[in-house]
This record gives C-alpha cells, structure tokens and sequence, in this order.
C-alpha cells in the first residue's frame, strides 16, 4: 500500500466538528476560531533521518529544514505563520550540542518569519532521529488558496526550479510565504499547493481524478541546473527533463490561473520579484492524465510521482 | 543528561511574538489569537513503541492513548479541546488495518470529546511505531490555570488514584476535562498540572525551585488497588506508598487551593462528581524539598521522578 491509498483510508471519516473548514488532504487544515476577519491553518509535518535527511548535512540545515518544510505549506495556503511545536524523538547517541544545533537552525529561521517556538517535547527514539513540527498560521478569512479549484483551460504556473534539488537545495530553499501572499491578493490563484514530491506526482493533486489532466511544454519547465550537471556527470540516470518532473523536494510553489490573467501576472510579477523566476508550464486540460510536449511530439507521463512513504 | 536538563536548555531562549502569553514549560501553551473572550492552548504529544506502549496492548488502546495524553494537558489548563493533528511515524510491518484499528481507538475518543482531526502524516521509522499528536484548544480568557502559582500554605488535591498504572489505567484513563473546568470556574486552582511522571516527580514543576516545598501526608494518598496488588505479588519492588508516589502515567489533575477553601471544594465535589475521588493529600511549605509524613514521622524523598527519556 502506497502513503496515498493508506491516508486516503485513514481520513476518509475521521471526525470533523463546526471548527473545521478544510480538513485533511489540503496543504494545511483550514480553521474557524470565531474571529471575524481570519481563519487559521494547522499543520504537521516529520522528517526523518535516513530519509529526509543524514546527519552529515549538518545539525543546523537539519534544524532549518524541518520548520522551513512546514512553513512551506503555510505558503501553499497563502498564509502567515504563528507558533510551532517542535517534536525531537532522538536516539541517546544525539549530544545536547548537536540538538542545540537543530534547535539554533530553525530559531534562525523562525525569527526571519516571525515564527514562536512555543512549546515541543522530547522522546526516545533508540535507531533515529525524527523532527515533528506542527505549526499554526493565520490567513484573511475567504483567502486561504485550495488545491481543488482548477479548472479547464488554466494556465499552470511554477515559482523557482525545479529538479536537482538534493543537491543542496533541499536544505537552503526559501519558503515562498510572500510569493504566496501577494499571488492571493493580487492574482489569486485557483488551485495552488507546494511542490514537495516532483511536478508531475504533485500536479494530481490539483487534478479531479478522472474529470481533469494537465498539459506540461517541456521547454517551458525551469530545470534546475543542478539537475542537468547531474545528469551529465552521471550522478543520475534522470534526463534533466523527467529529474524536473520528478525529483522532488523543490517547495515552490505550483498554482493554477484563468488564462487570461497569465501574461498580466507574469509581467508584474518580474516588477514585484525579480529575483524569483515565475514559469508558466502548462495547462489544465479537460481529459485526465498527464501530457508532456517537446519538440518529438506529445506522450503521456505515467507513475512518476516520489513516494516518501515507499522509499528508505 | 536528563530530559528536563536538556528540554530546559533547548528552551532557554526560543524566539517568541505577541501572539504567544506562556510559552514552553506548562502543560500547553496558552496564545492570544484576537478572540476578545478566548485564548487558545498548543500542545504536543508522542508516544514511542517499546517505551510508552507495546503492540501488544491493542490498536484501538494505542491510538486512544495517545489522543488520552493530549486531552489530560489540555485538561491541565482547564481548557476545551478543539483540533488534532495525528502524525504516524512507522515500521513497513505495519499492517493498514493495525493501522486503521489505531485511527479507530483514536476517533471514539475523539468523538467522545467533540474532537475534529483535521489532518496529519504518516511516514517511514523502520524501527518502531510513533504516534505523534498536536492539540489545539481554547479557554477562556485569563481561566488557563497554570503550573507556577501556588503559594505556602496552599493545600495540595489530586484526583482519582495513583500508581500500578501499567496495569491498565495508562490505556483506559479517562482524561479529566470536565472536572478541571469545573475547578477553574468554581474553585480556582491556584497552580495545576496532569501527573504523568508521578506525584512525586510532577510535584517539583509546581514548586518555585530553592523557594517552596511540600509536604505529603502518606495516610492520604489514594493508592490505586493495582498498586497495592502488584506489590503483594511480588511484580515490583517498590512498596504500595512509593508506587503511588513515582509510578507514572496517572493522567489525574493535581492541583493546589487556598486552604481556607479546602474543605467547600470537598464537600460540592462529592455531589458534583460522585464517582471521581478527589483527595487533599498535603500542603505547599515554604522551605524546599518533598516531605514524607506517615506514622513514623516525616523523611525526605529525594530523585524518585520518572524520567520518560531516560527509560526504554
């Protein structure tokens, strides 16, 4: 059983109560807590050791990761981060100075958002290490952006690069928190998630399944260079292409706009920031599945999704 | 070291923002989300195959454990429990339906409390099991009753029974919810806490360290049968006083009240919660360290907490 078939079982009744706007299977979960102008995102988010990430990567990119994913998913929403909870399950051989460390990564990086650190705890975990944050973070009330919304025809649209990113990007990447925030105000976005197991497992999600597909141009996707340099040098055997579509771990942000809007946001959007790239990719179509076109034609991609659950 | 050492380094200097009023260090912590009569509580729990339970015990008591702990820390606030967040850390050898069993025992209780869970993840610990669940609640205004606040004098009340805990209750407990709030809107509390490492190690949070101490009247304490059987059979070594005094995992409230109101808070407490014992089992001094008093005089007792990360 693959992580999407055992979730989809899982939260398929869990319960639910007057509070709950969005429940599972969103970025975020979507609160109503009674104030008027705002709703408020919940969210967790693990990572482990030997799979999301090794020791030698460094106690402090350990730290920053583990928060900088989670704040990913505040941005995929469109909101504002608040206060996190920090879950240490560490075996005895983590000295207090390298969980000193972790914590010194993500301070960092929770200062930059404004983020609290507002409580956590610590357990034994013998074989590894594991960093569980959950966090909450607010949004203008109606504005939270969903991953249902797309429709027929809307262009498809990447922040960054993609590809490539266990070289070093996985670490360093910034969440895209203002990215998101001004697409929501001034562009809003009808679907939109962060892109966390490669375009083409993630753009299901953005996807009725069996109702809507998507069309990627190849030569539109923005491949990393990292991506190509290992494809070169052998340290792959992805095409630059497929690594793009693939790899996983890019948290940008992926969304879907009318089309008519496309060219007015691409042209604002290199005034607002012109050190992001912003690649329009593709678009949704009315048939499923998912198309890739290059110069050769046009074929259908097929389960090249990254599953975290199914890998060591 | 110690999991209180290390929790009290890694928290020493967290960064912090207006929306948070406690931070790391009680129960839950208590933000400030803009409700004019609200605050919200934030709360982190995880329990570790092999240390806070067994396969053994059953999927459906593992998964309601795990929600149980949650809920007794918002019950330690006086709080109402609003939304979790379930993350499940596991082993391949996981069977879906152990799994789902687990999601089972989790969402009867969570029912049971008009609990949503709103989302959560699940992914890879090759080794062991985790359950990993984050709390939101709320409180009203200003009643969030906190670990620091008890004074000399003040009298010392736990409810329920303490120790032999393994032999059922840490799967069965009930968590004290109504009655904490009761408490707070009645007879505030003027320091409380939900005893998981027992009495005698819990008691310390509730004392300003080198500045108040208390003293325990042995002939007081309500020994749970369990406790008292397991150490006529032989299965510990610790005699039915001390087991009641250090074995753990009790999810009963302790709390502290003005003395003067001592004896109003037993009496309306029989009528309003019959069948929940409610004991006074001694009282805040002003000199450090914990008192023993039983018919042979008064003995310190010394290191007897139970260190959740120092076992496995």
């Amino acid at each position: 059983m693959k992580e999407f078939d055992l979730i989809r079982l899982l939260v398929s009744n869990v319960p639910t109560n007057r509070a709950v706007r969005v429940g599972p299977g969103d970025d975020c979960a979507v609160l109503d807590l009674g104030v008027p102008e705002k709703e408020f995102l919940f969210k967790t988010d693990a990572v482990v050791e030997g799979i999301h990430f090794v020791r030698e990567a460094g106690a402090e990119a350990i730290g920053r990761k583990a928060l900088a994913r989670c704040l990913s998913d505040i941005a995929a929403m469109a909101g504002t981060p608040i206060a996190a909870l920090v879950t240490l399950a560490m075996p005895e051989n983590c000295a207090p100075s390298f969980i000193e460390a972790i914590y010194a990564g993500m301070e960092l990086l929770a200062k930059q958002h404004d983020v609290a650190i507002a409580g956590g705890e610590t357990v034994r975990n013998p074989e590894r290490l594991i960093l569980s944050i959950s966090l909450l973070g607010s949004v203008s009330r109606g504005q939270a952006v969903l991953r249902s919304g797309a429709g027929e025809g809307d262009a498809i649209f990447v922040t960054g690069e993609l590809g490539g990113s266990i070289d070093g990007h996985h670490l360093s990447f910034e969440p895209r928190l203002e990215e998101a925030r001004w697409l929501a105000e001034n562009f809003r976005p009808s679907a939109m998630l962060d892109l966390s197991d490669g375009l083409a497992g993630d753009l299901r999600h953005l996807l009725a399944p069996g109702r809507l597909g998507a069309e990627i141009l190849a030569s539109a996707l923005p491949i990393r260079k990292a991506a190509r340099i290992r494809s070169k040098e052998g340290r792959t055997d992805k095409s630059p292409l497929i690594a793009a579509l693939t790899d996983g771990e890019d948290y940008e942000l992926l969304f879907t706009q009318k089309p008519g809007k496309a060219v007015a946001l691409l042209d604002r959007w290199k005034e607002v920031f012109p050190r992001t790239p912003l690649s329009c990719v593709g678009k949704i179509r009315k048939a499923s599945g998912l198309l890739i076109r290059d110069k050769s034609g046009v074929r259908e991609l097929k389960d090249y999704g990254y599953d975290h659950f199914a890998k060591s």
